[in-house]
């Protein structure tokens, strides 16, 4: 079982061959060899039974994207994007990058012959946007308004075709915002639904800048690598043409989050959270979907959280050694 | 006023010029040149106050592209595609005509700096993939069955992307089965919708492959080159970020089409129809979508038949001169 994982330096490129280290097998074969791609090298090791070779390139360079296929992996996780804000502010960097970097990739699989590897695709609820029904469903039309979102709705109908014409084994996830983001606070967006909870957890203080009233549609980490190796694992004849899914996870509004901290880590860590209102997050967030009815994925064996208790106790555990501070 | 029609030798494209010729003028102002570009030379000609300007080529060679844009163009109406057929009988020639060349001309527009054309896009009904509801709607998912369907849908996405970030300024349009079209039978498994009005009113005979209780989603070519200019003449700001719009159409069943053709043309028409099922066509039309809730284009001012008697007259107008063979 040979794996290419791109965007391998990425949070979850990162905890994904972590994973696959530690579980060491896939789709019930031994894991052989795992090949680490992205932009920057990937702080990952091999281990005693798994060869890990690291690469640092372009994916939008094809004959880059086509030496890796060619050592014919049988699962690739193409997790490899230009985020939402810099595919935003550099209009040809995101098409490159998402869209060429895409095409190169599955066109570099159909050059193999003889090859029909599982892909696992790395989409996003950034493919929907407003106006939105109060909860989305599996057959909601695709209507981004941002660039990132146009680049992921088009991956997913060129995975769907490459896969129906037999030219490869496709699975998309859209992904839920995931929280909680370990490391530095992040400067996106989004980036907020992470800071209050990971700062505070740490002793630190972090601010709010939306109403308590925001409700958003969250997964932890976990849940992310947990759907890419279902993603990988399950009969992809069960999902039949359709094959992009809406991934679970947990609506829940920002006060009901910070309610969660407070049981978890006590009345002291919901008071480093400083509310500050900033009119450009409240707009941006207003377009974002809120929830999602996600049943087909579910009645695929995708699971997530159900508890927000349960997403900041993984964090607890994954990344601060399964207690808090003293 | 100057055009560029892409796609200006298919019966569309054609129509097209020849109206824009006879109106003389688009958005209101006096047409001053059209440019009429397709894979073979258009049949179309200059008249005393517009220049047509012919050119064959290949819209995949993207300097091709890029020097018809580089005449700044006002208007253009980007017709040009392999057909549904032949996009999935050859994978390859599909992507490159119709995506690689739909972003030849999106990108081409880009680098003409200072420069926003309304763009006219023929988009399909084939962007839409079984299982359907009975009627589809404004905001049901776009999962195409075909590489020609998938390929419209990630034009699609591209002209809303670009028009959102200014651009251009695109209008897209989802066609449905354009009926009666004139010339030759056509091999294309919709062909029939069309030979079994066409060839009996010019006193052929005609196969129907199908059963009376198929039903469909159909428009008359006049109508398709109304859909055409009303996309070009109307106001973009009214439309919103949503810019691909499922035109209106008539949904009607075989049957009723064989009733309005005996009332229009007689008893002697109908009997030329000969009932031949053929279970391949059979079979590709248990997939086609059958029936749309056209709302939005409706609101915009979008208009169509509402009854195929209608059809039928338009077609005996526009291409038999207003009468019936003796």
């Amino acid at each position: 079982m040979k794996i290419l994982v791109l965007g391998a330096a990425g949070m979850i490129g990162r905890k994904l061959i972590e994973r696959l280290l530690s579980e060491g097998t896939l789709r019930g074969s031994p894991i052989t060899a795992i090949y680490a791609f992205d932009i920057v090298e990937a702080a990952v090791s091999s281990t005693d039974d798994i060869a890990v070779t690291k690469q640092a390139g372009d994916i939008s360079d094809a004959p880059t994207v086509a030496a890796m296929v060619g050592t014919r992996p049988d699962v690739i996780f193409h997790l490899a994007a230009i985020v939402s804000g810099e595919a935003e502010a550099d209009f040809e960097k995101g098409y490159r990058i998402n869209l060429d970097g895409t095409q190169n990739l599955f066109n570099a699989i159909i050059e193999e012959r003889d090859y029909c590897p599982r892909v696992v695709y790395a989409s996003s609820i950034a493919v929907f946007g407003a106006p939105f029904p109060e909860r989305i469903g599996d057959e909601f039309h695709t209507t981004p308004l941002t660039s990132y979102g146009t680049q992921k709705a088009i991956g997913e109908l060129l995975l769907a075709d490459y896969t129906r014409k037999g030219h490869m084994d496709g699975v998309g996830l859209r992904l839920p915002t995931i929280v909680v983001r370990p490391g530095a606070p992040n400067a996106a967006a989004s980036g907020f639904f992470s800071n209050i909870i990971r700062e505070p957890l740490a002793g630190e203080p972090a601010i709010l800048p939306v109403s308590d009233d925001v409700l958003h549609w969250v997964a932890s980490p976990r849940s992310a690598i947990g759907f890419c190796l279902h993603a990988a694992n399950m009969d992809g004849e069960k999902i039949g043409p359709r094959r992009n899914l809406t991934m679970p996870g947990l609506a829940i509004t920002v006060g009901e989050m910070i309610t969660a901290l407070g049981k978890v880590a006590g009345p002291a860590a919901v008071e480093r959270i400083e509310r500050r209102e900033d009119p450009t997050i409240v707009a941006i967030v207003a377009n974002w979907p809120r929830q999602f009815d996600a049943s087909r994925a579910l009645g695929l064996g995708f699971v997530s959280e159900t508890r927000f208790e349960d997403v900041i106790q993984a964090h607890i555990d994954d990344e601060l050694g399964g207690k808090l501070p003293a």
